[in-house]
């Protein structure tokens, strides 16, 4: 019997209809390749449907989504409506309600793309950020007291607990171990970077680091631990990105460098994300934003939503598919396309999904 | 009666005392032909000290410390010390206790300096941002229950106040009318980007978005008002730095976004800052760290030191003598130093305050 995933599929806002509909082209290409078959419901969450309805997730949502494989997202975000509303009701309510507590993001600069940063190559940028995602300051504990007076004061929490920090920095350590330079020939050794603040935040980086060396010492010796503060980090993702192997950080630090490593690999046309429930539902997404303006133009780079679906591929155990749509992505960007930016590819939405499609 | 500055002088570790000795020496060239006298105290608190005495800044240094005039810094960081003890004893105390409220940092690339970013050049790296100083998380709020059992809860606070915010956002709206594009004849408008993270920190990115358009619009209707998120601050950062003009942050993003400001304008070894309390005692310093490797060798690059020098002329209306010093150092800069980096300047630390010395 054929092994069938079922996927969730919110295309959402904008542009994220079209590249996730190449998206599932080409995850339908490797599913007949492979040997698996992929079974797609859509679903129509995103400004639109809160437009109409007034609803930004229908309460039954979330538990109808528990029930799929996986999720595959495209993007959120609409001009009509408040910046906040659609992000906190839909992308972090998922994130928190499925409890996809990691965020992985590769930064891997692809052959013949552009990269921003000088004298730097694929050998060069090539290194993953493990985000933490269901805690920090993300949770939305804070308040406002004295709104709108001279004397208003507003505060938000940053707050993490042993069990969230330990899950995630296990994940990372796991994933040093499998995915870091030894583990992939390019190294002598498989190492994991806490990023951090310990010299001013000392409670929250003080138990990030205590756990870090206690878990890392005893149950992951192979793997080798450094730390830095993030402030030091965004520099040297710039200057020497090489120096890296795996990055693991809190919610709001991650936020902030994900977006950095995106943009040295080439930005939002290629950067893709997973939000991981290594034990439930995860979803996978590009990075970029919604775009309206190119809506319907079959003008926008689909290849940030298929390195989102062969991550999602991966996550799910269909290795051999995963790295068959990465190489795909690799041919095309190194031999086909001209630029990652909006119209200037060379070739339209739907050809990039053929390119690759065709080559997986 | 000649004017005399009296300057309080904190050398502090590793290579502080060397940049800042050749920071007093073109200060003190500035001086001679400016007609203005400075009064250099000398303070020893730093590393040594601590482990001398065990204590971090005795109890009379701040208020020995408000009878100067301006504070000039050199590095705080001492490998016998646990990190965390000397930044948050010395350099956070000093900015609260001295209500340093702003953190002052132009990210300018001067010519022949090399910028890890393809394509840029001095005209497209020239901005500043406004960190605020007093606040967010650095104020140590926060705390920890059941520390090191696996219920470990960790809480740190980010807080702003009305008045903070809007004492902050003044100095930026200030700074951006008289040294935004326009006021320096390379643009049409001087604009404030005010970096934020509104669609998650709705609390407190609210009342920084409510006060910058609320007394923007009142009181500073000629600087044009921009939002940025900071995740897609540092991406253009990278990608489009001629973007910004002035930009205004909270205290934590600032820390951040100014950090990947100063390698992109050539790193540690040029870039400057400044804690200023308008009303009140400032300290300047160049934001590299100690770098004790490199103690006693005059291979360290004094440049950002003197740079730091030229800001506290510029912030006690020594203007003309602020421009001397920059001057001096874009010659240097242009036509005689290598490379930024210690040891392969060319020209030893003394050398290189003799050459921009001279120049002034
Ligand atoms: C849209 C926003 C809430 C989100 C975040 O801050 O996590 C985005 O920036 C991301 O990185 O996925
Ligand atoms: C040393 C540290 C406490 C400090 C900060 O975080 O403010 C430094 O990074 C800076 O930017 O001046």
């Amino acid at each position: 019997m054929t092994k069938t995933y079922r996927i969730a599929v919110i295309g959402g806002d904008g542009t994220g209809p079209e590249v996730v509909a190449e998206g599932c082209k080409v995850l339908n290409a490797a599913a007949a390749k492979f040997g698996f078959k992929l079974e797609m419901t859509d679903f129509d969450f995103g400004g639109e449907r809160y437009l109409r309805t007034g609803e930004v997730l229908p309460d039954t949502a979330v538990d109808e989504l528990r029930g799929f494989d996986s999720i595959y997202l495209g993007a959120i975000g609409h001009p009509g409506v408040k910046p906040g509303i659609l992000e906190k009701g839909i992308l972090l309510r998922l994130r928190f309600e499925l409890d996809q507590y990691i965020n992985l993001r590769p930064v891997r600069l692809f052959p013949g793309v552009e990269t921003p940063l000088k004298n730097k190559g694929p050998e060069q940028i090539d290194y993953a950020v493990i985000r933490e995602n269901s805690g920090d300051i993300y949770t939305g504990m804070g308040g406002v007291s004295m709104q709108g007076t001279p004397h208003e004061v507003a505060m938000q929490t940053m707050v993490y607990n042993r069990f969230q920090v330990e899950r995630c920095l296990r994940f990372a350590f796991e994933y040093a171990r499998k995915f870091g330079k030894k583990a992939r020939g390019k190294g002598d050794a498989n190492t994991l970077g806490l990023v951090g603040k310990t010299n001013v935040l000392t409670y929250v980086f003080g138990l990030w680091e205590r756990v870090f060396h206690e878990i890392g010492e005893r149950d992951y010796p192979d793997v080798q631990r450094e730390y830095y503060h993030v402030d030091a980090t965004c520099m040297w993702m710039v200057k020497s990105p090489e120096w890296f192997d795996v990055l693991v950080t809190s919610n709001m630090f991650g936020d902030i460098i994900t977006d950095l490593g995106a943009e040295t690999q080439g930005g939002m046309g290629i950067a893709a994300g997973g939000n991981i429930n290594p034990e439930g539902v995860s979803m996978f997404e590009p990075i970029g934003g919604s775009a309206p303006k190119y809506t319907g133009m079959n003008i926008i780079n689909p290849l940030a939503a298929i390195c989102a679906g062969a991550m999602m591929l991966e996550t799910l155990g269909e290795t051999a598919a995963a790295d068959a749509i990465e190489s795909a992505v690799r041919d095309v960007t190194a031999t086909k396309i001209k630029s990652l930016s909006a119209g200037k590819m060379g070739y339209g939405t739907k050809e990039v999904g053929d390119l690759v499609a065709e080559r997986v």
